[in-house]
């Protein structure tokens, strides 16, 4: 099995939100979208984010059982300097996210975070990690912090 | 905000059965690992899958809130042939995996796909669209389902 994800699918009870927040809020462009259904945004080279009407990936895993309570995970985004988690953070919370955690300083060495939750229950990372670059061919480098 | 996401964080409660999964059974490789707290895998250019100790991520998110129950969302892989999905899921069920809908077709016509549940609770939809296709620049394709 190749090491790749093609598509986040998470569930959402309310698009209509999670497009003010995305589309009206931050300005982010919908690859394609089918009202009350599913919204795709790109997220990374060949990657999508898809937002899908809860009761609808329920019935599309079709298990019986309930799989549309976010939780569990988080999304992050490493920008480039502590300024810019700022004015990310600000901007999220002008659109309608929660703060969870004002930036400050992370437990990795030199790293500053904050925890931020959008109006429809995906929790973001907003970060400054300087041991974190990606080369020019997509690899990610990950200095692992120095114990000493 | 940039329409990126970095990093997929999944709290986990057994790192170990993670690390049996997607290591020894499906032959990935992680970009960075410590043990009991977290493994990196790079899932996308510029990104990377973390899972994440569940207890640590909450400790980390720090609003006293829990987010370490895995739900509401899945991972996907778009694979190239019908073949292939068979042959990905029948790999990650001997690696540990719980079939959660057998491979069949889907709701876009001409799709077809599988969701499966790792054993650390992460649920992956194993497809083939052949309305989906990657630019060489990265940029995902998709022609909407025909309607007519």
């Amino acid at each position: 099995m190749d090491q790749d994800v093609h598509i986040i699918t998470v569930a959402v009870d309310d698009l209509d939100a999670a497009r003010r927040f995305y589309v009206s809020g931050l300005g982010w462009r919908p690859l394609f979208e089918e009202p009350g259904e599913i919204q795709f945004y790109q997220s990374a080279p060949g990657q999508v984010l898809g937002l899908f009407d809860a009761e609808a990936l329920d019935v599309d895993i079709g298990d019986g059982g309930v799989h549309s309570r976010p939780g569990g995970f988080t999304l992050a985004q490493n920008l480039h300097d502590a300024d810019l988690v700022h004015r990310t953070v600000d901007r999220m919370e002008r659109a309608g996210a929660t703060i969870l955690k004002q930036p400050q300083p992370a437990a990795v060495p030199g790293m500053m975070h904050a925890y931020v939750r959008d109006p429809v229950g995906i929790v973001w990372e907003i970060a400054h990690n300087p041991g974190w670059r990606i080369d020019d061919d997509g690899a990610v480098v990950f200095d692992a912090p120095d114990a000493g």
